[in-house]
């Protein structure tokens, strides 16, 4: 008999729009369960939606002073130098208070965050932590129901990179990234595959109270290995873009001597790495300022005990 | 034998980059061209590129106070009061000194406005006067340079509507348009697009200064018609999206019937005109604000007399 992870059911859940407050579909949606909540309850399972950022949702901006899905590291939650606090870290302590406190057993049980990309990533689910077979067990769930459209799982567990996200604080933190939509844009395309995704997480949470056993699974996973910069003259000025090859080819895979970027008097420069990679986030509006034209991942495949919950309702 | 127009030699050409800090291309190609100027170069003509709106570039917005693109009527070029005036006014002063005065014998011969936007319209040429003889005439030529690839052309002369463009200033004031790009998005395919458009322009203005005539010509155009909101409830919340059906299709026909919005509750909102209309700026970013869902154009076909030069070279 394989082993089987004994869990405890799931009482809260939020789902978190305008994070980033000019990415339309999470904030278009939050508002209507706001005011329409039937679609998104539940038995049993306390659902709320909350517009995280709405200073940045005002003025259709990512962030008023800083990134909101950068800041909740241990740091800026128990800063308490209150005059000198950007907006968004005094929202993420106030966030915290809610639906925290991080890292604590009295934190939500999930929190999905729903998120927009310029970049031609389709339906994408965003992954933590690898070991987290609840979580897993959720998104193979999800892409089976999302199937035959396309439902990739980015895993941005690393080394280095660390991302400090809005959802981190619940027990199992889950990113929603749908695209290609351009900042300040609803379509309804887009919304349409968000809204799906919703109903698939709500409903397995439904099924795993209800005592619904869910066997041992593999999901196939892209790793983040790295970002990778536009390259820059001694100015700081960006000398090249996104090569047309690579624009739009999200998930597929980039072979060392593939086109990366174009010059503007006509020059490919190519991908130089030793191995094959999965580039996403491939030239997403809000990472301009970062530097990054694109994310490196690698393809791998996680496997999930078995799950159950201690007490069918 | 027909009419022909005998004009002067074009002496002056403005190339504006940047009069919507977030429309990226234009930004790119006129920073290259201030650096790089000898693609731009033609024979006996002062082509200057500008970047007008750099404040609004520098942080990588649309405007900083109002949108520069709609500031260049007399009441804001006269306007003394150097207290109160926005940002972009100011700047619509500074502008016009150097490039006007707007309607003046003075003011350049031709400026080339490049602009992106996040509808699917392609590569796109807006004329503001369809008695201008010698812009039909380069439209021509500049579609004529492009094919096999569509180049559309909207005029935007309107007994309403009324713009008081950037490039209004030029005695032949020319908008170029190309889409989809998202604001703060640099895309090699729009970027290629627009760079030839520039190309064909300046190649055109060439050949006329050389003493080429060019033969009466007909050109298709799409003439506004109005713009459609989008549909909001009591307390001013936008009820509905653009349609799957409408989104995308710019310049394709829209007839009475066909689905134009769609609401949360999956509600589909047809369009009720009386004719087939043209839509185009559908789901454009930057009109949520102005509440412009798309612009409603009538298909018509301008002829232009045939134009030559006053003094060949």
């Amino acid at each position: 008999m394989t082993a089987r992870r004994v869990l405890n059911p799931v009482q809260r859940v939020a789902i978190f729009g305008g994070t980033h407050g000019n990415e339309l579909s999470g904030v278009f949606l939050v508002n209507h369960w706001l005011k329409h909540g039937e679609e998104i309850a539940r038995p049993g399972i306390e659902v709320r939606p909350f517009i995280t950022n709405p200073g940045a949702v005002e003025k259709c901006v990512r962030y008023v002073d800083t990134d909101l899905n950068r800041v909740f590291d241990s740091e800026n939650l128990r800063n308490e130098n209150n005059l000198n606090l950007s907006y968004e870290v005094k929202r993420a302590q106030y966030i915290n208070s809610i639906f925290g406190p991080k890292g604590s057993e009295d934190a939500y049980d999930v929190i999905l965050d729903l998120h927009n990309t310029t970049s031609h990533m389709g339906a994408t689910l965003i992954l933590e932590d690898s070991k987290d077979d609840f979580t897993i067990q959720m998104f193979n769930y999800i892409k089976t129901s999302m199937a035959p459209l396309a439902c990739s799982v980015l895993l941005i567990e690393h080394p280095r990179l660390k991302y400090a996200t809005t959802r981190s604080i619940a027990k199992h933190p889950i990113g929603v990234e749908v695209g290609p939509q351009p900042q300040g844009v609803l379509r309804a395309d887009v919304l349409d595959k968000m809204r799906r995704i919703i109903k698939h997480a709500l409903d397995f949470i439904n099924y795993f109270n209800d005592g619904k056993e869910f066997l041992p699974c593999i999901l196939e996973v892209f790793k983040v290995l790295d970002n990778v910069a536009y390259p820059r003259n001694a100015n700081g000025d960006c000398t090249a873009i996104i090569h047309n090859n690579l624009q739009d080819q999200d998930w597929k895979e980039l072979k060392p001597g593939d086109p990366m970027f174009l010059t503007l008097d006509g020059r490919m420069i190519a991908y130089e790495g030793d191995c094959i990679v999965y580039p996403t986030f491939i030239n997403e509006a809000a990472y301009y300022e970062k530097n990054q034209a694109f994310t490196t991942t690698q393809k791998m495949t996680l496997c999930a005990q078995a799950i159950r919950c201690t007490e069918p309702k």
